[in-house]
């Protein structure tokens, strides 16, 4: 499982799926179970916030239920979790919905990995924003980043958007900065996996460097995530944990080795973007621009 | 054969074979079958300047000698061809010699795609610079991007980096940003393909992002390449011709198809990089900073 609000979702039914073997009737021994499993699926991917926001959902109803009996917390847990999915559902539309006016037929936009159906119930964060635009009859033309090491953008992004009859380009990740010197890109829209109080966005690797280059091009940089993606423990991008990812997906990858034995590789699977770079965050709530501390407060609250 | 010092090297012995089983005795049918050759010889690779530069030699050897007979001339031609190996030898280690200056025990260095000895007669442009520092005792560590989409960074640069006993870190191209946001980078050093009066320089795609990325965090960005691949008839980067890649190299590069079937491709073998984005030209008379098109017309004089 990948993409942020995915994982949130799989991280809810996991616990429903990990709960279900427990036999006993003791209320307090199934909310030790309960722990346990959640902590399992903490431990499965650091960076994403959907992740742990999911398990808090979790954990509350279980808490807020403690009179009920085992089976009914178990039903009751199978309820949020289908509620998180259905959330989702509607959550991705809307942002779909919000970030659509962001984009005018002609448009041509860039994105990098996958933040589409496949990062989420079924419609998207960055991708429902090009979604909804192609929906309301704008023309529109994308640039997907293939996104080494794991080619999301290459195996999913693409697939998406050729299936919903969009016009796609896939480029490599360095020929980002070449396509957007062509004057070919009108903006960039990214979706996150961990946004800080202040706006800073942990997001795919390779999105900091094209926000980078979106501003010195003068291009817009959207970020398009659920509130759930928000982390407002966090002051800043600073504490968010990255990743590190095993270096043979990135000699190895595709079946072939690719480099030397024995090369040190260093492979971050997300990186930081500081919120000065990003001109709108856009969320079910409506569109937040710039993002600031306050800014984000005032539509999350 | 890539690289385009080597380009030109191989364009030279190129010439030579395909003279060889000219029978005649006419220099003029010789001369007419020496530009038939040169013109499927320049037709290969459009960008790489040094190519058009090795032809260039050779034709001018040839027409100083059309008293010869087709013997002498073919001999002339493979002693020009070997007169071209040997100054390239020289020169590389002469750009090593100028550019170890620009780095001291404990840099870092981050390159991109292979401008080493496999890119040239034996001792390379930009890793020649990094060759020699570490001959003379300083402690470096390289950061080098795999270079997608044909990988030169992870299977050439490694290997040759390795090789001589340098810490070798292998990235992909996307997460160059992250590593130079960490503070990790104190230069980056890579070839060039072609570079105009002004100094705009055409390297392997992805260049141009890397010295935008460069400036932003307040990096040094340095280009090696010999005198040769200057062309002074191109008053800019505008003139200069990018060579478009098979997009099967994108999708299929690594012996498995990474993308859907039908979807369209853009990929750009180089990008051009603004002079202003480029601190110093590291050159076998020495270097120029910044570039600008006085300061390489005193150095190229």
């Amino acid at each position: 499982v990948r993409g942020a609000p995915a994982l949130g979702i799989a991280a809810a039914y996991g616990v429903v799926l990990g709960v279900q073997n427990y036999r006993g009737r003791s209320r307090e021994a199934f909310y030790r179970r309960f722990k346990q499993i959640a902590a399992i699926i903490a431990g499965s991917r650091p960076t994403g916030r959907n992740l742990f926001w999911a398990l808090e959902r979790m954990e509350k109803v279980v808490k807020q239920n403690l009179q009920a009996t085992v089976d009914e917390l178990k039903q009751t847990l199978l309820s949020e979790a289908n509620r998180i999915l259905a959330e989702d559902k509607r959550t991705c539309r809307r942002i779909g919905t919000h970030g659509a006016k962001l984009l005018k037929s002609g448009d041509a936009v860039l994105t990098h990995c996958n933040a589409g159906g496949l990062a989420t119930a079924d419609f998207g964060t960055a991708l429902a924003i090009i979604f909804r635009a192609h929906q309301q009859g704008k023309r529109l033309r994308v640039y997907v980043d293939e996104t080494r090491p794991l080619l999301q953008g290459a195996r999913l992004t693409t697939w998406e958007l050729m299936h919903a009859g969009i016009e796609t380009i896939l480029i490599c990740d360095n020929m980002a900065a070449a396509v957007m010197g062509q004057g070919k890109v009108d903006c960039v829209i990214t979706g996150a996996d961990r946004i800080a109080a202040n706006g800073d966005t942990a997001n795919k690797i390779g999105t900091y460097g094209l926000a980078v280059l979106a501003r010195e091009h003068g291009i817009p940089f959207y970020v398009a995530a659920p509130v759930s993606t928000f982390d407002l423990s966090l002051a800043s991008g600073e504490g968010i944990p990255v990743e590190e990812r095993d270096p043979r997906e990135v000699t190895e990858g595709f079946g072939r080795r690719i480099a030397p034995a024995g090369i040190k590789v260093y492979s971050p699977a997300f990186d930081i973007t500081p919120a000065r770079y990003i001109t709108a965050i856009v969320t079910e709530k409506g569109i937040i621009r710039p993002p600031s501390g306050s800014a984000i407060r005032k539509v999350l609250k």
